[in-house]
Formats: C-alpha cells, sequence, structure tokens
C-alpha cells in the first residue's frame, strides 16, 4: 500500500498517482489504514511520528527536490531509502526565474524603475547578453537546465558543482578553490544548490565581497546557503547591486526582517520552482516500479551527501 | 562619398564604416565638403535642411528600424531610396524585453512586488509557460525573431502581420478582422510594429477592451498605435494587469504624464532596441555594395507602405 501525505496537493496528486499506478492500492491522509500494510509513503512536510507509525515503509518519496528538512528528522529511520523529485516541471520554472532577474541586470529594468520614480528619461548605454557572465551555482537535474537555457539565449555562462561535470556551452567548474575564481568573474550569481552540510553558509560574507562591483545575485537553492546581513551591508554600500531572492534562512521571512523593504532586493515566498502535480505523479510512479523491479529509481537520496 | 551624419554614434560607426568599406570616401558631420559629391547618407535625425544641402544623393542609409519620422521630412525627395536597418542587433534585444514583460506576466513578479510592499508572504498557484497566450504584433525582421523566441520557451504564440506569414511554432494570422479574434484570445500582446497609416491608432479603445480580462500589454513598436487615455482607463478599472511601455505618442514622455506613475505601468526611454554600431555598420556596408551592384539592399523602404 502506498500512503500519500500531502494535505494541499492531495485533490490534485491522488487521481494522478491513482491512474499511474493502476496496481497499486492507494491511501490518503487522514484516511485510517493497517499501517503495517503500509509499504510506501509519498509526503511533504508529514507530522511528527510520522515515520514511527509506519514501521514497514520500503520506501519514502519526496514532493519536491530538497530533502533536508525531511533528513534532519528524528523519526526517519537511518536506512530508509528517500527518493527526491529531479526535475518533475521544476527545472524549466526555476530557469525562467533565473531568466528574470538576468533579464532585470542585463536590461537594467531596476535602473529604468529607479529613473521611472523620478520621471526621468534617460537612457542607459546597452549591453548586450553575451557580455553578461551568469554563473550557476549548482548543476543538478535543475541547475543543468538552468544553465543551458540561459547559455542558449547567448549570455556567457559558468557552471559550479561539487563533483565534475560537462554541458554544453557552459563553462563548468568544481571545487572550493574554483569557486572563489569563479564569483570574481561573475556579473549574475545563480543560487541553486541543494542544502548539505557543505552548502550551507557557502554564500557568506568572505565570498560575497568576491563578486565585482555592481553584481547581482538570484537565490533559489536554500536559504542557509546565504550570509544575509552580510547581503544587505554589501547592497547597502554599492558593492552589490541587486538581489532576487526566493529562499530565506527562515520561512516564511518574518514580517519585521530589512529584507522585505530593502530597494535593492526582490524578495519572492518560495515559488521559484512549485512541484506540479501531473510531472510529480509521473515521476515517482516510474521510480516505484523502478524499485518493485529492481532498479535504481532515479532521485534516490545519498543520506551521507543528503541530496 | 558617403556622408555620416550621427552625432552621438559617429565617434563609434565612423572606423567600423571605414573598415567595412575601404574603397568608399567617408565624410563625417561637421566636416565640410564638396556636397554635389555626396552620393550616399547614413543619417540618424539629420537636421532639416540636410537632403536639400546634398542634392545628388543616391541612396540614404536610416541608422534604425523605424523611418517614419524620416520619410515625414519635407525635404526628403519622394524618389530617393531609403534603406533601413532590419535587425542589426536590434531582434535579439527587442526578444529579450518582450521576454522581461512575458515572465513579469507567467511568474506574476507584478503581484509578489505588491506583496513585498506588504511584507506578505503569499505563494499563487503557478501559471506554466503553456498556459500562457502571447501574440506579436508585428512578424517582420525583428517580430519573426520575437515570436520564435518566445515559442522555443514554451510559451503559446500567436503572430499577426499586414501579409501572411509562415514561422516555426507559431499561430500566425493577418489583416483586420483576424486581429480582433486574436486579441480576444491574448494574456500577453506584444507591439512591435512600425508606424505606418494602417497602424496608427491600432491599438484604440475599441481593440484594447477585446483582450480578456487580466492581460498586459508590452509596446515596443511606436507610440502612436495606442490610445494611451484608453489604457489608463482599463489599467484603472483592473481590466488590464499591467503596461510595459517603451514607446510613446510623445517622446520624451512629458514629466507631468500620467504613464510615469501609474502603478500598474513600467515606462522605459525608447531603449528595448538600441543600433549596434557594429552589426549597424555590417548591414550598411553590404546594402550599399548590394545597391552599387545593382541587386536589391535588404531594408529597402516601400515608401507607400512606409517600412
Amino acid at each position: 500500500m502506498l500512503y500519500l501525505y500531502a494535505p494541499q496537493d492531495a485533490e490534485q496528486l491522488a487521481p494522478l498517482l491513482r491512474q499511474a499506478l493502476p496496481n497499486i492500492d492507494l491511501a490518503v491522509w487522514p484516511q485510517q489504514v493497517d499501517d503495517t500494510a503500509v509499504r510506501y509513503a509519498v509526503v511533504w512536510n508529514p507530522p511528527e511520528g510520522f515515520f514511527t507509525r509506519f514501521s514497514r515503509l520500503e520506501a519514502v518519496f519526496a514532493l519536491g527536490a530538497g530533502v533536508d528538512r525531511l533528513l534532519a528528522r528524528a523519526d526517519l529511520p537511518a536506512t530508509l531509502p528517500v527518493i527526491r523529485l529531479t526535475d518533475a516541471g521544476m527545472a524549466q520554472q526555476m530557469a525562467e526565474y533565473a531568466l528574470y532577474g538576468v533579464l532585470r541586470y542585463q536590461r537594467q529594468f531596476d535602473v529604468y524603475q529607479r529613473q521611472q520614480a523620478e520621471r526621468r528619461w534617460q537612457p542607459q548605454p546597452p549591453r548586450l547578453a553575451h557580455e553578461i557572465r551568469v554563473s550557476v551555482l549548482g548543476l543538478g537535474a535543475i541547475g543543468a537546465v538552468v544553465a543551458t537555457t540561459l547559455a542558449g539565449l547567448g549570455y556567457t555562462v559558468s557552471g559550479w558543482s561539487r563533483s565534475p561535470r560537462e554541458l554544453p556551452g557552459v563553462a563548468c567548474r568544481h571545487g572550493s578553490a574554483a569557486l572563489d575564481t569563479l564569483l570574481a568573474e561573475t556579473d549574475v550569481l545563480v543560487g541553486v544548490l541543494p542544502s548539505t552540510p557543505e552548502t550551507r553558509g557557502l554564500l557568506d560574507r568572505d565570498r560575497l565581497v568576491r563578486l565585482p562591483h555592481g553584481a547581482a545575485l538570484i537565490n533559489a537553492g536554500r536559504g542557509d546557503q546565504l550570509d544575509q546581513a552580510a547581503l544587505l551591508d554589501l547592497l547597502d554600500a554599492g558593492q552589490l547591486r541587486f538581489a532576487q531572492l526566493d529562499v530565506f534562512a527562515s520561512e516564511p521571512l518574518a514580517a519585521e526582517h530589512p529584507l522585505w523593504v530593502h530597494p535593492s532586493v526582490t524578495v519572492t515566498p518560495h515559488i521559484a520552482a512549485i512541484t506540479l502535480p501531473g510531472p510529480a505523479a509521473q515521476q515517482i510512479a516510474a521510480n516505484l516500479r523502478a524499485l518493485r523491479s529492481g532498479t535504481a529509481p532515479e532521485g534516490l537520496v545519498d543520506r551521507r551527501r543528503t541530496y
């Protein structure tokens, strides 16, 4: 039996999962079932004790690409296979989110917005796409689409990841030393990294100051990667031009947080890449079939790497 | 002899034209020359009397894609061939400008901007690219790139032009009746039409009200196509969601104009697609060689159609 815990999305997801997995018994929270009959669970933020209740689980499917919060739970058995979503419609959304910020930077919509407030008609010297150096941090299923989409539109794109990658039209680098060099050659930094012990605090003050004067930051990975206080200092000092942030150290962003009101900050409420029920159901079904036939599912989380 | 009148761009353009046309004598305003020796002119907004002074001109090259103001001049001989730029780097810029507005609409950055001002963390239901119907008015060298770029990113794109066109991935329509139908099926209207007797006043009140409730308008063609007062009324009434305007009935937009301060209007100072010296010099040189070899230059203006 497959148990679905996703109160907000169950209405859309349940029929899609039933259709994609006609031979699997599906139960939907808060349905009462024989807990020991549940072998698989599809979850988004299940309540504490969820994994204690379903003691005979063979695998859990996360309804998202980031599983840091799930893995941090005390009730999650250390050996239970966790399968996350690796694209499921999120990659294009993330590419769109990044592209908006890159266009805002290149085409200076932020500058024209300020000029409009002053009723000032003042064309700025144009900058062409190839003159803008965009660096994408994270080159997994999502980051790869972000990087190649931007490269396809003519931007000069570099990518950075933990382990070596190759992507058409993207200068790929990896490792800590390479990051420091890359930052100094970046006009727009796009973060789509998962939260792991290695990425936590990655964009600290020392790294942020390596960005050239007037660079911009787009973060849609995880909020715990960014030193928000350092970012605000660099924006105030005019060292960085703007930030477009979808993720925060604490979410929802507290009403009194200075990021809300900073004139150079765009705040979005963790919407850069939303799980889409259709593609998510398809990917979960394919991964469940893979598990049952003894092949490796896509998105099987390496509990040591945490993604 | 080729005479260049482009005070703002001459410093960049003159060496590029000399390099591209090594066998042509180039004079640059305000240089004194034997006016009767000048056969060709490259111009941007030349002073009144310019064409009377150079009475033996065989052709004039405009440093832009729109030639409505040039053609309206009393001193321009009616039979003098006018050659405009047809892309010269402007098409990609226009695609970027349109894409920014389309992304703003699809990804609801305008909504999140208002929520940010209220410090409100409220995810909106996502809309996918293919759910957004974008209609591009004008399918010349520039409009075609705008339409196919948007289609390539997954938007549902229609195009409209005076005469029939075919473009991969774009539903092309033409003629006045088709426009009325198209407007009713448009989420984001993108105008990149030239100014001609037929396009002047095209986006009047009657046509704008055909757009569905909540549609957006991006105009980067010519300002005389749009009824600005009707647009403001429809924005005030909440019938239209926002407008991103690069061109205006009168430019620069007067400081007291209500468009500057309307919360749903983005004003940019005619920068959507700027003539780039490099590509412009290349295209002018190729067209001049075509003229001298007796073949038709690209961008030869049909004085009757006015583009």
